[in-house]
């Protein structure tokens, strides 16, 4: 990879190769991605990227895969990034956007880094690639994977939604569904991994990953034409998604693509947030119990806290917590005002972006891109709960006034 | 609209103007749209589309909105084309592509005709939108409306996947859940929308419906470099989406964009087939039951038999009729080999070709492609049934041993 110097411990800063696949270092610390920024600046421009297809692979002179390596097959990335003034008015931002990442081929931001997953994993010349996941990274890997004839086997705590598992089932991998916490699950994930020798999809693990999932921000500046909000707001579970974002947009300041960077807003559940704690309280990280509606950001044990925390640190970042209550009334706004249908951690952001907007922490001179990390219809009960139910009767217009009249419905 | 001539009955021939609120008939025929074809020809070239923004809206000339019209906010259509090598190879088919449409904002194809109902309604100065709909058209509609800010109020069957009632839910819709059958839906919606006037967004009521849909069949022919295959395989319902893919291919063979018409193949579960009957038959349709838990296409009583009628005929097209075990056979089929996950509904198309390729109708020499009309998340109920569970242990590698010998996994 001409592109690519090597890989660099964030931890004691050992340098390695930047073999396909790298895991952790062996002081334990996560690897990160070191790019040759005057080779890319040479070999990369607006225009050139402006003529190529709409996925995650325009990015190549910024990924770390060899120039040979074929894009994968599923098409991964080119969300839709939607103006919303009608609800930057309801907030009292002066500009808003949504990034609807939900928009992509299993439906959540994690496909960006199981493309990744799937690209190196080939260039390992390896058949079978593992994980644990929350859910979503475990049903992207699926897709990906299965789009790519490799097999997988993927580890998942047993609180995964149902829409989670039927892609997974769908899909063709051996899913083995691990009763415990999302640490437990890790866990037994890693055993077999180790015994097994497949290809590593841990996204904390694998360094690569979170260079896949940096694609996000990347689009993002691409879409707004490189003209940086004041604010990117993210939910954060086990850190390698804010990490990632923050990776590209440093990425494209180093390369003279932006000439400002956004500051990060961590978001994360109130029942879990280890990682918005340590930034609040300026001290290490602690694990918490998992206690949130939001399957997956609901991680005790962040697994990149490192990167998250240098990443928030760095963008000088703010943090916010939100209830589940807050997350359950972010949905049904994004999804009234925008039609745009989060589940519960995707929409987890904007939950943080409106509590800070009513906090006074955010306000009409600001400009703020939230992104909804993955869709609505993972988690249909939850959508459920927050939402309530339809009106049910029979075929019947007297049954229709009534009901109308009932509930207090005006028709216009 | 300089590029529309006038609306004209399919059945007694009547031409109407083409304002925006058109309806059915006097006569109770559908309205078809009728083109300046000689002013589309003098006003689009490839070249022009090539450098457009990638969503049905890039298609304006050959679609029934006035020339300021705005694209609708969300970004619907230009849904991926995958070419699936190891799916040909297993069906024993030449070439084979799988359009996934079930990447939409609200994840089905219905998208197309609810972008079209909102970019009418806004001409037309209304507010409110109302449908009937199995569940997609529904959960479109309202997410459509929504991020334009217009209000709706919707009416499905209580059969509906939970999947398609979250995301009306959340798009903030009026819904009423009508116990009984389509036909019962419809003719309650019909009745609230005569009384309240609202716009109408029942797609074989309102001939701009159809239209919107055929943008499928025009973004298959421009990603195929407009080199057609032999067939299109899609999944048959009411009737407007197959007749809206089969308007496409004629406007684009009438303006000189493509030089070969595919044959359709109209896929409909054996629970529920009152179209393919008529055409297998060569008789009038009769209203069927609706037996299959492929919900979006178990309508006994198709709205558009007219338009479908023709344009499987026009073709010179196949029908076939698959169980709801040969759907979720395909549904599994596609997961498996693609990384697409479709709906019951959404897959039926693919199993369609599936068993015409069984039955020897289709083979080696033949082009197929199949559109996916909806994804699998919208109903994830049946997709468990269709794929099983996972295994489900604690975190403990004895055990997880134990399950896999217990399941016959050999691990590689």
């Amino acid at each position: 990879m001409k592109n690519v110097k090597y890989a660099k411990c964030v931890k004691c800063g050992k340098i390695y190769e930047a073999t396909p696949n790298l895991t952790n270092c062996e002081c334990g610390g996560i690897l990160d991605i070191v790019y040759d920024y005057d080779y890319i600046k040479a070999n990369l421009t607006k225009e050139k990227l402006a003529a190529r297809p709409h996925d995650m692979w325009r990015y190549r002179e910024l990924l770390p895969i060899e120039e040979t390596t074929e894009p994968t097959p599923l098409r991964v990335g080119w969300s839709p990034l939607y103006e919303e003034p009608r609800l930057a008015e309801k907030l009292g931002l002066k500009q808003l956007w949504v990034k609807d990442d939900g928009q992509n081929p299993t439906a959540s931001l994690k496909d960006r880094a199981s493309a990744m997953a799937v690209a190196k994993a080939r260039e390992a010349g390896a058949k079978v690639i593992a994980c644990s996941s929350t859910g979503n990274a475990a049903s992207s890997l699926a897709g990906n994977a299965a789009a790519a004839g490799l097999k997988t086997y993927i580890f998942v705590p047993s609180r995964a939604p149902k829409g989670k598992v039927a892609q997974l089932m769908t899909f063709g991998a051996t899913v083995i569904s691990v009763q415990g916490s999302y640490e437990d699950t890790f866990e037994l994930s890693k055993k077999a991994i180790e015994k097994w020798g497949w290809y590593n999809r841990n996204a904390a693990i694998n360094p690569y990953l979170s260079e896949g999932k940096k694609t996000v921000s990347l689009e993002i500046a691409e879409q707004l034409q490189w003209k940086m909000p004041d604010y990117l707001a993210i939910s954060v579970g086990d850190g390698c998604t804010i990490a990632g974002t923050w990776k590209g947009l440093k990425d494209l300041y180093a390369i003279g693509f932006i000439d400002k960077l956004p500051r990060l807003i961590s978001c994360q559940a109130e029942g879990c947030c280890p990682l918005n704690r340590a930034i609040a309280e300026n001290k290490d990280w602690h694990p918490m119990e998992e206690n949130t509606l939001a399957d997956s950001i609901a991680v005790g044990v962040p697994r990149n806290a490192d990167k998250a925390l240098m990443a928030i640190r760095e963008s000088n970042g703010i943090v916010v917590n939100v209830s589940d209550a807050e997350i359950m009334a972010a949905q049904k706004l994004l999804g009234m005002t925008c039609g745009v249908f989060g589940e519960p951690a995707g929409v987890t952001g904007t939950a943080g972006v409106k509590k800070l907007c009513e906090q006074g922490v955010l306000g009409k001179n600001d400009t703020v891109v939230s992104v909804v990390t993955g869709n609505g219809l993972k988690d249909v009960a939850n959508a459920i709960k927050a939402c309530g139910e339809p009106i049910t009767i029979p075929s019947d217009m007297d049954l229709l006034l009534k009901a109308f009249a009932d509930k207090g419905i005006v028709v216009e």
